[in-house]
Parts: structure tokens; sequence; C-alpha cells
């Protein structure tokens, strides 16, 4: 639960003596607090193209500070000169760059920045879908920001982020909830991650709230990370019901009576669970969250049928059931938004994990093909895949192989329950249906990989 | 270039200090010599759905010994009973799993095998591609198969490998050639991959020499990667025409002569590089791989103008423009196959390699924009992403980085030119436009991914 390398390293004793050994210092990362108003707390740096006006005109409700944007897009004094403040937030719009030759653009505009950003500072480029776009050589320059992003995410120190942001033809009005998302400490675990937006009618009214008057269902909430998505989800203005297993009972209990919200105590495999879950949503949900997850690792040549079995059930199956049966029976409010919990398991493998990362790839599977049917309500559903999140579950890991979970990342540390908490919040906003049928890794970029 | 401790793991004295300490033992990798016969030298085992009814037609091509099918696809008896022979080659058909609980055949099948596996042995898993199964149980249980036979992959030992193919509607025919690559030691640095198969009309007609009355251009064919690539379409049957840079010239045409081939001096950055080189085709061609590709490593912070626009020029620029020029001018005949060599940094980008990492990921791109219209032609384009080859290239690289390189895959080596150079010869071939606008990693099922 507590890494006390990270601790240490950054004490005043610890950080010399790891610096002076030449060891890796993993930052302390900012993660958002309540009651926060500002996504950014510096200077929000703009350049590029012609979504980079777009950002402009929203970026005084991310910060006091906005600099850079020259409207040619490529000159950023006075950091060019050496002068500017540190940078806490950088934005650089490449949907412009129409061939090979255009990329040189990104190093003029991000060579003379990156020695001055400040800790924790997040960078977002952005782009056209490189399918949506009809001319071979700018698709195939569109499609290079891939490997020039996550290149950077890599070179970033002290905390920093960088993500890719595909902008869809008419999704530019819903940059600002993408940007609060990933320019602010909320995305803080984020990092090397590429999400395509596409047009979506809802909107985010009050961003203080921005789940204000929703109704959500928390799957394994009583702890976890699924008690850190009720707390945020709460915090966000939901109205939330946990839901847990019999033996949470009481953790349960006590955490929906703190955040205001419900319990209900059920298993999700029991033969009558659509039924008990339809019969305690009378008048249904926005959110539904499916978080209720085991492990029991083995390798496949020692499984035993009780372990696959019970994996496919709980985190497969149920949730695929109790989703149709929401939607059969019509408990599913039009622009609902439906959030899977996968794991960087599901996507590239893992020794002893044959069972979880079938589950977890069904659950990415289920996402992607449910996407296209469910945009038609406005429903969207998607995929968060976890990499190494501090919980009870890491905490009784063996150390080589916890310790090299921590520092297989970009960021040289696990995340916590909050980090999958606010992708989740974020993707349970009104205006997040901009994002559908996709995959958002909270992992700190770790190395693993498909 | 060459790997001190595989070879000491290995040997006798080796092996036992090795394994005393518990350290990793990398296996020493089967290759494919030429002038071999059958794909898979031991006992291949099907099993599962109606695509195993398929193998089993074409099994005696690739083997002598074809066991396990039992109609049922489900229980392979003799290994049930703990009496087979080792196993070097097992097929599983998951396609007709349809829902989260039929899952469990593949523990079925696999357990009680697993333990039997010869070295080397190479496991395919079919299923049907996701995005093509109208019922989302079934979907969903097809997405599955990727989290688990990555799974998979990650736990053999002894040079095994596992791979998963989605074999289209009407692709069934083409099961034989992609068997043919990954059932035997030509994919030995392959593993965890998962690829689609379409249906494609050309086929095959030699086995023994699949490339035969084909022409052939490789760029950068003078040493490393392209002259194993140049060496082993020209064993598959095709006449090679090499092209390199003039310092590379005597290289070159020593290469070409040895190969019984021709030599092409050409910078593919000139101005006049098109020319050139359709002057140099007047015949036309039928496979070209562009290989070519330098590395200017510097991280973005300290990135010049000149590394970063000599890589963009070199690796992703000039197969545009060469590949243009080809197809206006008609110079790329019908069922042509193209071969973009990518890199692994081009996926999961690379600290240092901003500019390498956007021109592979650009690459990837040229394959993914270009296939759909290609397709019309019979021609296909694809991108094969190495991972850690073991070249004069990493031959240089810091000891540090070079031993992560090859230890943090599954496979815990560096692969070989031979290993690139083989999947491009796979995708070479004329039944090989089933893989159309895909990526095939050659890496080890390096840990590194997106």
């Amino acid at each position: 639960m507590s890494d006390r390398y990270l601790g240490f390293a950054n004490s005043s004793l610890g950080r010399k003596l790891v610096d002076s050994l030449g060891l890796p210092r993993p930052a302390t990362l900012e993660r958002w607090e309540a009651g926060r108003m500002r996504p950014v707390d510096g200077p929000l740096v703009l350049g590029g193209g012609p979504l980079a006006r777009q950002v402009e005109t929203l970026a005084a409700r991310l910060t006091d500070a906005v600099y850079g944007f020259n409207g040619q897009g490529l000159q950023c004094e006075p950091w060019v000169a050496g002068l500017g403040p540190k940078i806490k937030a950088l934005v650089f719009d490449a949907s412009h760059l129409s061939d090979s030759d255009a990329l040189t653009q990104l190093r003029e505009f991000f060579q003379p920045l990156l020695r001055n950003l400040a800790p924790c500072a997040h960078i977002v480029v952005l782009g056209r879908p490189p399918e949506a776009v009809a001319d071979p050589m700018a698709s195939v320059a569109q499609r290079a920001l891939e490997g020039f992003s996550r290149s950077l995410a890599k070179e970033l120190r002290n905390g920093a982020t960088a993500q890719l942001l595909y902008v869809g033809d008419g999704a530019e009005s819903q940059l600002e909830g993408a940007l609060r998302f990933f320019l602010s400490p909320k995305s803080a675990f984020v990092s090397g991650q590429v999400l395509r937006l596409q047009p979506c009618q809802a909107q985010v009214e009050d961003w203080t709230r921005p789940l204000s008057g929703k109704r959500a269902l928390i799957t394994g909430a009583a702890r976890g990370i699924g008690a850190a998505i009720a707390e945020t989800l709460a915090r966000d203005g939901a109205d939330v019901l946990l839901l847990d297993v019999p033996p949470a009972s009481e953790q349960l209990q006590a955490l929906a009576a703190r955040l205001g919200g419900k319990a209900l105590v059920l298993d999700i495999c029991a033969g009558d669970a659509a039924e008990q879950l339809l019969a305690a949503l009378p008048d249904g949900l926005d959110i539904l969250v499916h978080n209720a997850g085991i492990t029991r690792d083995k390798t496949l040549a020692n499984m035993t049928p009780e372990y696959w079995d019970a994996v496919l059930a709980v985190n497969l199956k149920a949730p695929q059931l109790l989703t149709q049966a929401l939607l059969d029976n019509g408990a599913l409010h039009e622009d609902a938004r439906i959030t899977l919990l996968a794991s960087v398991s599901g996507i590239a493998g893992n020794r002893g994990q044959s069972n979880y990362a079938a589950s977890k790839a069904g659950l990415i599977g289920l996402a992607q093909a449910w996407a296209p049917t469910l945009a038609e309500q406005g429903i969207s559903i998607n995929a968060v895949a976890s990499g190494f999140i501090e919980t009870h579950m890491t905490g009784a890991m063996p150390m080589g192989l916890r310790e090299a979970g921590r520092r297989l990342s970009s960021l040289g540390q696990g995340g916590k329950p909050q980090d999958v908490a606010e992708a989740i919040a974020w993707l349970s906003q009104p205006g997040s249906g901009a994002v559908n049928g996709q995959v958002l890794r909270v992992c700190g970029q770790a190395l693993m990989g498909a």
C-alpha cells in the first residue's frame, strides 16, 4: 500500500543519497484536491495549428496565465529567449502538419520549452485521426505523432506527462473536458496515451460539479479502487449507489453513509443478480462502473477449473449480463456512461494471469463491440486499463514483482486508486461521450505493452 | 553482435552455474536452414473447432506426425494420459467459442499439453476477427483470446512461442502459408502476436521456392538486416535487386554477385532517386522491401535540426515518395507485396528517439493508409516492427541498455537479422496478401509496448 522508496527518495536525506548514487528518483506526483478550481496552476503555453486557437478561447477557464500562441503557431517567446517562467501545461496543435517535412515543427516548438517545465507539467499534442484524413501524406504525418508523443512522454522527468488527442471533425467542442483532465493533476498517473475524440451533443453544465444530478452505480465499491471511484464520483456531484458482495457489507454501508449514497449488497454472479439490481434501480442509471474483479493467478499449466471459471464469471460474464439486463429494461438513461475496469494485463498478457488477462481483454472487446450500437442512444462505453496501482492486492505481491511493477514505467512508481477514479470520473461526464469504444491506460506509461 | 550470456548460459558449465544461481537461461532458438523441407519437425497436435479440421487437411504437408484431433476438439489423447511424445507444434481453433463460459475450453485443451512441449515448440490459437462477429457475446469471447494468448506466450519456456491468428471469412485457404511460418523456426523470434488473415486470391505454387519468379527490391541491403532480407528472399527463389548508398557500394556489389542478383547504388533521398529507381526497373517489381533506415538519437531537448530532418527524410519521406513513384508509373505488379521496416520504438516510443519513433510510427501509418486502396490491385502493404535485433547498431549500444533490450522480453534474448528477414519473406509470398495494413512485431515478445 505504500511505496517506501518513493518517500525516502524524496526526503531531504534520501534525495541527496539517491542522487549521489545515480539511482532513479521518482517524482512526488501532484493530485487533484476536492475544492480546487483551476485545472492548471501556472503558465499554459499554446502553439501550432488552428485547434490551438480553439483552445485559446477556453484557456482562461483553465488557468490564469496563458502564453505563447502567436498566430504563427511556432515561436513561444519568451521561452525561446530563455526568459520565461516555468511552464505548467503545454498544448501543441499538430493537426495542420500535412507531410513528413512539416513534422519538424514539433521539434521547433517543444525544444526551447522542455527545459522550462515546472514539476508535474502536463503536455497535450493535438492531431486529426489518421484514419479520417483523406490525403495519405497527411494521414501518415498524423500517425507519426503517436511515435513522437510516446517518445516524448518517456523522456519527461519530474512527474510530467504527455498525451496525444486525435480530435475528430466536430469534436472540437469537447476539447475543454479532455483538457481539464489531461492538463490537470487528475491525470497525474496517465502518460503516453493516445485517445480519439468524436462529436458529442451532451455537455457539462457546472465544471465544479460535472456529475451533478447523475445517478451512478459502482460495483466492487467497498474498498480499494472501487471505493476511490465512489468517492470521486460523489465529489463530482453524482448520487452514488455502491455495490459489493455480502462479506464486504459493513465497509460498504459505512462508505455509502459517508458519501450520502446508498449501498446494495449483492453477489453479481448470483442467478438473480440482474433482477435484484433492476429492483434497486427504479429510476435507472446515468453512470455505470463495472469495477468488481478478482484475481486467481496460476500459470496455465497449473490452472484449476475453479480459478479459471471464477475469474471469467466475476470479471467478464457478470458485467456483460448485468449491462445487457440494464439495457434490455431501459434502465440506462440516454447519454449514459459505462466504464469497464480492464487492466494492462488484458492488453499485453501477463505470466500467471491467462484467466485474468482473457477476462480483461474480453472487457475491452465488450467496449469495442457495443460502442457503435450504444452511440445511437448517446451512450458511451469505454475501458480503463489500470497498470500498477497501490492497493491491498499489490501490497500482497512478492517484493521483486512489486518493485518491477512500480519501477518499469515512465513515472517510476505505482499509481493510487484515485488516479483510476479520476479517469473514470472524467469518462463519466456528459461531454465524455466524445470518447467511445476506447481503452484509456492509467499506468504511468508502464513499459509493459502488446 | 554476439550475446555472450546466451552462449555461456547454454554451455555445459554455464548451464549448471546459471541454474544453481536461479538466473534466467534463455533458450538457444532453432532457426530455419536452407534446404529444409518440413515446417514442423515433430508431433503436431490439433484441437478445437471447425478450423482445426481445415488444418487437418493440410497437416501432412507440415509434418509427419499429426495427432489429437478427435472431432470433438477437446481431448488430446495420449497426452491427457501423460503418455504422449514431446509436442513440437500446437494449433487450437477457438473460433467456435461463443461466450465467456466457453473459454474454459482453452484451459481444458492446453493444460495437459503444456508440460509436454519439445524445445522451441510453436503454438497457434485460431479465432475469428472480433469486429466481424455479429453476436456481441461471441465477439467478446473472440476478443478475450488476445489476453489469453499473450499471457500464454509469456508463460512458455525453452524457446516456445504462441500467436493468435484471427481468420476472416474466406481466408481459410491462406492458413497454410501462415502456419508454415508460425509453426516453423522461421518465426523463432516472433511471439505473443495477433494477426488477421483475410481472403486472398494469389497462392504459392511451390513451397520449396515460394518466391520463384518474383522480382524483389530491398533498400539498405548492403549489410545487417537488409543483407539478411536479400539472402532470404533469394533463398526463397526471388530475383533480388539490392539497393544501398554509395559508401556501401563494394559490400553491396559483392552480396549481389553472391546472390545472383543486381546492385543499385543510390541515395534514396537524392532529388532524382525516383527516376533512377524507375530506370533500373524496366520490368517492374513484385516485392518491395523498404528496409533502409538510420538512427540519430538524442532527447528532444537536445535534438538538432539535422538529426531530426535526416531521420525523417531517410526513414519516412523516401519510402513514401519512392513507393508513390512506383505506383504512379505502374512499376508495382498486380499482387505486389510491400513491407516497411518499422520498429517497436514506433509503437511504444523510446527515450532519445522522438525522431526515429515518429518516422517508424509514420511507416505504420503508411501501411494503414494505403492498404485499402492497394488491396483493389491485390497489392498488400505491411509493417514489420523489429525489437532488439543483434546487429552492428545494437553492438554499439551502452551495455546496460543492450542487456535490458535483450532480456526484457519473453524469449530473454535479442533476435537475429534472419528473424526479421523470415517475417518479410513470408509477407512477400503471393498468398500473404491475406495480411494487409498490419504490423507484425519481430521482438521475442518484448515487454516494451504502447
